[in-house]
Formats: C-alpha cells, structure tokens, sequence
C-alpha cells in the first residue's frame, strides 16, 4: 500500500510547474553510454575507442572514433518534457547527410511490452544543439516512467551533452546493458552515412529490431580491415563479429584483401568461437551507368569469398557470409550511389536481421 | 547503309577531347520541362504556375511554385561525361533535409528495354551549382545516345541551367511528353521533403514506376485544398487527380475540411470524367509518444472520409479514397514524425503505385 502511494506520488507529483534539472550521462556515478566497448576504461566520455588506441590506430581512424555513432543513452522519466541539449565539434551537416543525421540525437520510448516508439524532439542547431521533447505521453503504471533510449549523433563528436526534465520528475540513468554484444567493423555506412537520423544507422535499426546492444566501430573511409582495429576488437568477448568492410578496399589488390581477409577472421578466432560474419559490398547503384563502377565492387567481393572459402577449409568454425543477393540492396537505396539512404539502410539492416536471428 | 555509317559516326566521333557545349533549356525552341502544366504558356521558365496565377493564389502559394517540385528535363546524349550547371535562389539544404535533396538534381538514364538506372554526378554547391557525371556507359547500337531523365531541385528555385556535353557528342532535348498526366496537389510531403535527393520525392519515384508523366503541384506548409489552387488544376486536362491535402489541414474544423474536399472534388468532376482520388493523412509516426498527435491526424481524415461518403451518395463516379491503412506508412518512415525519409517515400509511391495501376 505505501508502495503504491508512493509509486502513484511519483506520477501525479511530476509537473512542467518545475524548473528544469539537468542530469549529466559524463558527470554519473557509473557509465551510462550504450553500446561503447572500454566502459570501464572509458569512463563516462563520448567516444569509441579507449585513450590507448591513439597509439596505435592510425589518426584518422582516431579522429572518427570521437564520433559518436552507434551510442545511446537508456534512461526513465516520467517527465511530459524532456529537453537534451549538447555540444558538436564538426561540422553540423554534410550536403549529402542533413544535420539531424550527421549532429542530431533519436528519441524512442519502449512501451511496457517492450516496443520502441519514435518521439519527436523540436531541435535547435548552434553552439548549444537543443532537442526539445513535448507533450509525452504518460502512464500512472509506469510510475518511474517509460524507458528511453536516446541515440547519439552519427557523424559528429559530443563534447557534453545534459539531459533536462522538471525538477519534480522522475529521473534515472540506465546502466550499460551486460548482454555481449554484436560488434560491427565497418565503413562510412555502417557508421550511419548517410541516415536521416542516428536511429536510421543501420546498426541502430538492427539494436532496435533486436532489442539488443549493437557496438558500432565504424569509420568513414577508414574501415579497411586493418589489423590496428582487428586488434582492439579482439579485446571485446562478442556475441558476434560483424566485418563489413569491403567498401573501403577498393584501392587494395585481391591479394591484399584475401590476405587481411584471412588474418583479420584468425585473428579473432584464435581466441573467439562466437559467430563471425563476412558481408559482401552491397554494389554501387550507379553500376550500371557509370564504366568504372561495373566491377570494382565485384572483384572486391570475389577476393573475400575466396578467402571465405579457404578459412572454411581451414577448418574455421560458425563463420558466416552475407553476399549482395541476400542483402538485394534497393536500386534506389543510395543518396550518392555509395551510401544508403533509410531506404537502404533498413534494406542493410533487414539482412542482418534475418541473418542474425539465426545465430543469436 | 548510309543511315549506318552515319549513326556510327555520331557514336565515334564523340569524345571527351572536345570544349564543353552548353545546351540551355529555358533557350530551347520548344518546352522540355516535363510535368509542368501550362507548358505553353510559362514558356521554358523553370516554374509550376502560369504568371497570372500570382494574382489569384496566395502569396505562400505562389512563392513556393517557383520550386522546381516533380520538374525534370528529358534528353538525348552519347556523351560519356555530362555537366549540369544552374543557380538556385534559395538556402541549399534545410536541417532536416540535405543540400541533395533541397537543391540537387538527380539523373537517370533509359535503357533500351525501358529501365531507368541511377546515375550519381560528383556536385559543389555554390553560386552556381554544379553536377558532374562521368565515365558514362554508351551504346553503339544506340548511337543517339541514352535518353537522360533530369530531376529538378525539390525545395528550391532554379535561376537558369544549362547541361553541357564534349561538342563532339550528340545533344538532344525531347519535347515534353503528351500524355495527360497525373496531377497531385498537396503538402509538404508532396513537394518532396524530406527526401535524399529529388527523384526520391514520392511523385517523381511515381513517375519513375510508372514511366508517366506526373506533375506536382504540392506547397509546403501550403496545400489546404483552396478553391484558387482547385481552380487552376481545374484547367489541367488530367488523367488522375489526386488530392493528398490532409496534413496542411490541422488547423480547419471538421465542417471546414468536409466543405473543401465536397467544393474541390465537385468544382473537378464538374468539367472531368477523369479518376479523382482522395487521400488520408497517412499519420505523425510519433503518435504514440505526443498527446498531441495521438488523435490529431484521424480526425482530419474521419471529415474527409464523411465527405467521401457523401459524395458516392451524390452520384460521383470514378472518385477512389486512398486509407492510411493501405499506405501503411512505416513507423521509422519519416525524419522528423511528419516528413517521409526515403523509406516513407518508398512506401507513399507503392501505394499510388498499386492503386494507380488498377485505373489507368
């Protein structure tokens, strides 16, 4: 009964009559950002890789790994209003990626069975970005609130980010999520170029669809398979590997990709026997009018496979591979026949889906 | 044999090795700007109204129809290499909708068979923009060249333009098709936002599937079927009209909306036999996070829909109603709750897609 008071006090006491309280996911008591390996070692700043990897990635990888793609923040509230508001260092936008992509956040709110639903934040870009969210809907059985995954901008760095409610709400960070969790070694477009929005990335599509972390280690034109990132890779227990990094290869001869193709799959198995999968280039979708891009991405493919073979008869266990067919990447999937529009990155992340229900 | 020789030869003698010619289609000796109405008399201006609809129509209305919406230029080349050059008069990309998309173009070629390809320029925004297309595939058996589709800005105005070609190559633009075409008026949502780049509009991925000519009459924040706009679409001798005005009609009552859907449909079916379709408001994807829009968006279309009703009653032939239920708008379908990405595009195009295939 006084738990029921109390729960119920929770609800009713929660009004916009409050000024704002600013909770901050960097200033908490334990790390709150979803989805990022080395949270003990990172502690409760906005990056990808640990300070180590300065040292042995190379700089642009580094740079990228301050974006903050494929992080989210978990949280309840049973605030009517949530405002978020944050600080980028790039640039806000890109001409082929609109700033809600590039430097915006996501909203959704998971429904007591277990449903994301999208919320929409009015947002403000400047030396302050502020997304403002109203009129939130509300449940007296859900005292606490609903739960609200919060996901971060795709191709820009967050400086410091606050999350505000009135003063007399509900407020509680969620802790990072203890499943192991699928990690993604990739490209310009499995870091989220180029998405409407941060949940349009399609490893963000596929953690909802799953209900799931999904670690994105992906950077824009610096997804090679090198062993640099194999490496750090390799010191997080996945509950699968994804290397999805074909797209950047392009300048690298057949026997280069086999070769890093081969290291990079023994690398990881030498201490892993989780599922790894192997992803074809999806293709360009202007092949078929553009000379020189009718083959580059097939011959690409052509040497991974063949590696693929050979490390099955190598004996390599629970390797996967997910070729362009199964993918049937949409002809209109692209805004620049390299990097998916949300037509085609929820065509990327169907496949992954669809692949990875299997294993999981 | 002599049609022979000279075919080959126009295929031969194009080269890159050639000054750049510039071919303007606002000089042209006949109209190329495909589904825009009036064609005879704009002129080869880049507009969606005649000039003496600015006396008749809102200032809105008529500031939002110098945006090239649904406008595209056709063309014969055998050139490997196409340059489009233009200026537009206004901001290049908006937050919530990339440069690409706001002020790009888009081309697409014909193949023999009838299959549109994609094809990506590299662009620079600036005081002039421009879209470079390269290493293009040609055809000796089609020694004129591919036909070209150019899809025009989305939310932007265009100066002037020009396409150039090696001079060497064949240049030919083709004559506006003769087809009734397909006329949609609406919103936002018509006009194109949020698309990637412009044949991502739902009207020109329409048109695409179709291959037929359909012409966008859709404002921004400015499509509340007026009479004044009913009246001018009242002189297009169209083959389907569709009226997808819903979402610029939150702020009517009920009783304000039935009027103007039963005057619209009736002020058309007065003078066409021609299939007439009513849309639904297809839903803000954030319905089920903000009270706001919970009910917002099925009242409007239960006043549409009452007006449906009561024009079969009446005796209206060839009148079709297009449920939200059939869009099946998805819930990651738009940028920002109101406006479609591209896979809310993808789904608003099938669903006239599948519905106009049954009545043309």
């Amino acid at each position: 009964m006084r738990l029921l008071f109390s729960s119920l006090a929770l609800f009713f006491l929660c009004s916009l009559q409050a000024q704002t309280r600013w909770n901050n996911p960097s200033g908490n008591s334990f790390p709150v950002l979803q989805n990022q390996g080395w949270s003990g070692e990172i502690g409760t700043t906005f990056e990808r890789f640990p300070a180590r990897a300065e040292k042995t990635v190379r700089k642009a990888v580094w740079d990228l790994s301050h974006h903050t793609a494929g992080l989210a923040i978990h949280f309840y509230t049973n605030a009517p209003e949530i405002i978020v508001r944050y600080k980028v260092k790039g640039s806000f936008a890109m001409n082929h990626m609109p700033a809600t992509g590039v430097s915006g956040v996501d909203l959704y709110a998971v429904t007591p069975d277990g449903k994301l639903k999208f919320a929409w934040g009015s947002y403000r870009f400047g030396d302050t970005v502020q997304y403002k969210y109203q009129n939130l809907v509300r449940d007296p059985k859900q005292p606490k609130g609903f739960e609200y995954r919060l996901f971060l901008p795709l191709y820009n760095s967050v400086d410091w980010m606050q999350i505000g409610i009135p003063d007399s709400c509900h407020f509680e960070f969620i802790p990072v999520r203890k499943e192991k969790p699928v990690v993604v070694y990739g490209t310009s477009i499995a870091q989220g170029g180029c998405a409407s929005r941060p949940a349009m990335g399609w490893t963000n599509i596929l953690s909802r669809k799953l209900n799931y972390p999904v670690m994105n280690l992906a950077f824009s034109g610096n997804g090679p398979f090198e062993k640099a990132v194999v490496d750090l890779i390799r010191e997080i227990d996945a509950r699968v590997f994804i290397f999805d990094c074909l797209p950047n290869m392009g300048s690298l001869t057949d026997e280069e990709i086999y070769r890093r193709v081969m290291e990079g799959v023994q690398n990881i198995r030498n201490k892993y026997t989780a599922p790894i999968i192997l992803t074809d280039h999806a293709g360009y979708t202007n092949d078929q009018t553009d000379t020189a891009k009718a083959t580059a991405w097939k011959r690409m493919n052509l040497a991974q496979q063949k590696a693929y073979q050979q490390l099955l008869k190598n004996g390599i266990k629970n390797l996967y591979y997910l070729d362009h067919k199964t993918i049937a990447f949409p002809a209109d999937g692209t805004v620049d026949a390299t990097h998916p529009n949300d037509l085609g990155m929820q065509a990327y992340a169907d496949a992954y889906e669809k692949l990875l229900r299997k294993l999981m």
